[in-house]
């Protein structure tokens, strides 16, 4: 189980009239703790895409506990668990700065050729990685 | 069972470099549709809001079969089942131009005081616009 | 002067907690409106994307007047004068449901290889599109 | 005259698809740099609104010279004139990682009561926060 911790702020344009973080932002938090915790194992996400391959989403699930606002400053938590099979998981927990829970999901990615688009296995060099960072 | 179906043509800031949709996209899609099929049951969720509740979505899962594209003009059959319990719950399906179902997820809604935001029942002209749309 | 009218609905998702629409979606609203003028004279702009060109905007302006709201039906005018050199202006104003103009502005685009990226001249269906549509 | 400047990383959300950050993004990129000076300046935007105001943006300009793309690392340097009447301009250079101007454009906002959503002046902490700032 890999995980790590992103951080950041709530933006004016996230928000909507109801006063409140509008839902469809926090696919935006997930993907950006995604990518950060992809850079913190070495294999930053343009890396894959520059070697060919894409990882489309497939599959999200979100849980909205209590709502985010404007300025807040949020925590997500993020783990990768090992791969069974050619498909990616990701679980985000997502609490604001009161260390409240506010948020959890998970997101299942999956590996494609840039080129044709066609589902394929994980390259080696995300294998590898993903194995480095386990045993760490 | 209340269906509605709307449809709605791909706009390019919605694509990103893979050259799909962005899957946080649907979010919005599925809210266009939640929209339009209260609309056509004489409950504009403009009107909810005016009658002093809101409707937070708490929960949210999207499967994504097969990725939609610029240009394209996607169906989105809706369907929002009897109520049980103050949570609502609507379903949806997204076909593109060729009849291929691109996505399924669901919505759960909470309505909630739009003052206190604090959680609540349905309001009864909710209650009876439901009833009304479900004997036709 | 080849003239245009889009009419959209303002989504929740556009909305922000001023309770108007983020100004931001303007340039979405623009970009619809200019794709939809662009269908009118049978230049789609997925034919320009896929005859090996892309329009990138170099330059936007945009005044607000008066806010939008939810559930606001706006009504688009957009302008495309005739070409001098190789950019292309688009000009717009839009009208809420009560036919008050609450914003107009402009956008220039450049035509570039969608191979190169590099800056181009219209190609020569655009130029024959254009003026066959002027002379309507 | 008072400046700032911040940094931001591009989203792959952010991507449309000729491979470049979509134009519309540059707008949340200018507010998330405004938003950042005025924390500076010790007038959070948030606590402008928790006084009563808000500031719509009334008035915008964007020059795009080259694209930015995916998880390219931004500088923004904004600027804030001496006010002249009630109106509030920022000015915006954003730079890429090579240090090369991308973008530059301005906002103009207005003051308005939170209320009644009418124009009104600059409140007098704003002023002294202004003057204080300008000093240094």
């Amino acid at each position: 189980m890999i995980t790590h911790s992103t951080s950041l702020r709530v933006q004016y344009c996230d928000t909507d009239q109801m006063g409140f973080v509008h839902h469809s932002n926090y696919i935006k938090y997930y993907e950006l703790a995604r990518m950060e915790l992809l850079r913190s194992i070495c294999i930053p996400y343009k890396d894959i895409e520059d070697a060919g391959f894409i990882m489309p989403v497939i599959d999200i699930k979100i849980h909205y506990f209590k709502p985010a606002h404007f300025d807040d400053e949020l925590i997500i938590k993020t783990q990768l668990p090992e791969l069974k099979g050619p498909k990616v998981l990701f679980l985000y927990h997502v609490f604001n700065q009161e260390g409240e829970l506010i948020s959890e999901g998970e997101t299942t990615l999956a590996f494609a050729s840039g080129e044709s688009k066609k589902a394929c296995h994980p390259p080696a060099f995300f294998m590898d990685a993903m194995s480095m960072a386990g045993t760490h």
